[in-house]
């Protein structure tokens, strides 16, 4: 097996973030769940659009946002997601050809608009998001370059793609492929509503070994295992992966492999501006430092530092050099 | 005559920022002033768009954020300038409706896109922007409402405006039609270069009484008067202008008025991230609290109450509400 030509390829919803802050009451007056996100129709997305406060844009989505960490990491990534012939596709394609993220999945040119994400950022820091999908839910198994795939240390695939319609079968066939080449696969949880829609199939996934590094956090893993202990839902953890990383916001994450569990606290900050891609660079952190090999409550530590960077600001990637945080925080990289 | 409606009307060229960080080293290879602001074409515009950094993406524009300080400081706003009918003129007439100022010039037809700004930010926190002006430069005479300059207290009109074509016959009409209903008229240089192409022309304005209240910084105020000395500057300043706010970087604010010269001190900032808007943040301070019948001293104390909050993150507008921040440094609003 040569050498992998990327730390990661990571699949996912090409999203424009439309970030804007907004009180709690918003939220309660549009009827939207804390911490979660929503699916949107375009019409859905017009009115709250009309309603919100001013926003910036900025290229997200889970798994981009993901790729982006890597990359400011100093390492390679790779992104497939589909973004339309439009002002925001070309913004997403922008920022990840800049950043040196490989991105080339064909763009959709039906005249469906790039995906967009409203994120409602209250003053607690916490994100809501309100997400209308277009173009990015007509990824599917086509734009799966297998090769890509093979050269990949891991390939990591948002839940989110449960989705849409045709994107699980990308997701399977993307697993299929990496594992042929003797490569990982790792499934991110999402979302606690993602999570309760597709429960069966996610903890199908981790016990028939398509899933060979899980993440999620709390509230996710929670809802997977329908219990309010985060107890509880660990042990049940530990029984379905073989190596999991659960981020438990300010107090950091948990590493559950076969050594058992261990808890890595969280790299410290001074003001939580916004959390939206805190999941997402821990993520980046922690599959960078297994892909090179890392033991992984190092490769969590990593995750730490490349979250803190992102909850610093408004915005869903980093602002910096990812690498020079982790240098200056000890890591020999 | 009326109490005014508005405090205050800005005009100028409506333009999204597409912001990016940079090295020193990217703007020397590219040919750039660092500080200033370049007119680019739409070769120019892709071509450097795909030679930098990851973006985000936020509604501009050197008056469209000073109308926006104003907002946020809880006064009343309007705007006129000129978007497409396209994605990023959604953004942008969404991000004014939202902060509640009135925006309703017609959208440009011409299938001309809004007007963008690649906007390079240095480690230093300075600004460099490359300005691709599109639809902004069709704003023309018969855009100027005369009922709204009537019901605002000052009209503000960028220097930058004297680029495009049309536009500053805009201006001259909506000076002209400030002073027929009794109402007063403000300038900002914009830039130094803007001024070397329009030295002869401000200082008519000036001179001639159109310009009742000038801004500018220290660079801009040299360039006018083409000397190397600040205070060579002010002393001509002070001759040519009856009420003129000078900003100094880190030193503050200088105002130029009937009773002679005072220095405001900046209001401290832990980081400085990003300079874009600092400038227009502390002018919607200062014709705020000259609207409302300030001093002039304590207007400028708003000013850089106001340019305090927006230099600290990525972004040429206020994240937080500046009437927050001006109550709690002290004003009575």
């Amino acid at each position: 097996m040569n050498p992998p030509k990327f730390d990661a390829l990571c699949i996912g919803n090409a999203i424009v973030d439309v970030l804007s802050r907004a009180e709690d009451d918003f939220l309660v007056a549009e009827g939207l769940h804390k911490g979660t996100m929503h699916l949107i129709d375009n019409d859905r997305a017009e009115s709250l659009y009309d309603a919100m406060g001013p926003a910036i844009e900025a290229s997200g989505g889970s798994a981009g946002n993901t790729a982006a960490g890597i990359a400011s990491l100093g390492g390679k990534a790779a992104f497939i997601g589909k973004v339309a012939e439009d002002t925001f596709g070309d913004v997403y394609a922008h920022d990840m050809r800049a950043i040196g993220v490989h991105f080339n999945t064909p763009r959709l040119l039906s005249g469906t608009a790039t995906a967009r994400s409203m994120i409602l950022i209250t003053p607690d820091g916490e994100r809501t998001m309100n997400t209308y999908l277009g173009a990015a839910q007509e990824l599917g198994p086509g734009d799966i370059d297998p090769d890509i795939v093979g050269e990949a240390a891991v390939t990591y695939l948002e839940g989110y793609l449960w989705d849409p319609p045709l994107a699980k079968e990308a997701f399977r066939r993307a697993a299929a492929t990496a594992h042929a080449a003797g490569r990982r696969v790792s499934l991110t949880l999402s979302d606690p509503f993602c999570v309760d829609r597709f429960r069966t199939e996610f903890l199908g996934l981790m016990r028939d070994g398509t899933v060979d590094i899980l993440f999620a956090n709390d509230s996710e893993l929670r809802s997977l295992y329908e219990t309010a202990s985060l107890d509880a839902a660990l042990a049940a953890l530990a029984a379905d992966c073989r190596l999991a990383a659960v981020t438990v916001g300010a107090d950091g994450a948990i590493v559950v492999d076969s050594d058992g569990m261990s808890r890595v606290a969280a790299t410290p900050v001074e003001t939580v501006a916004d959390l939206t891609g805190a999941g997402d660079l821990f993520a980046s952190g922690f599959l960078f430092g297994v892909a090179r090999g890392m033991p992984p409550i190092d490769a969590a530590r990593l995750g730490t530092v490349a979250a803190s960077e992102v909850i610093g600001h408004i915005g869903p990637r980093p602002e910096v050099s990812l690498l020079d945080l982790a240098r200056d925080a000890g890591f020999s990289l």
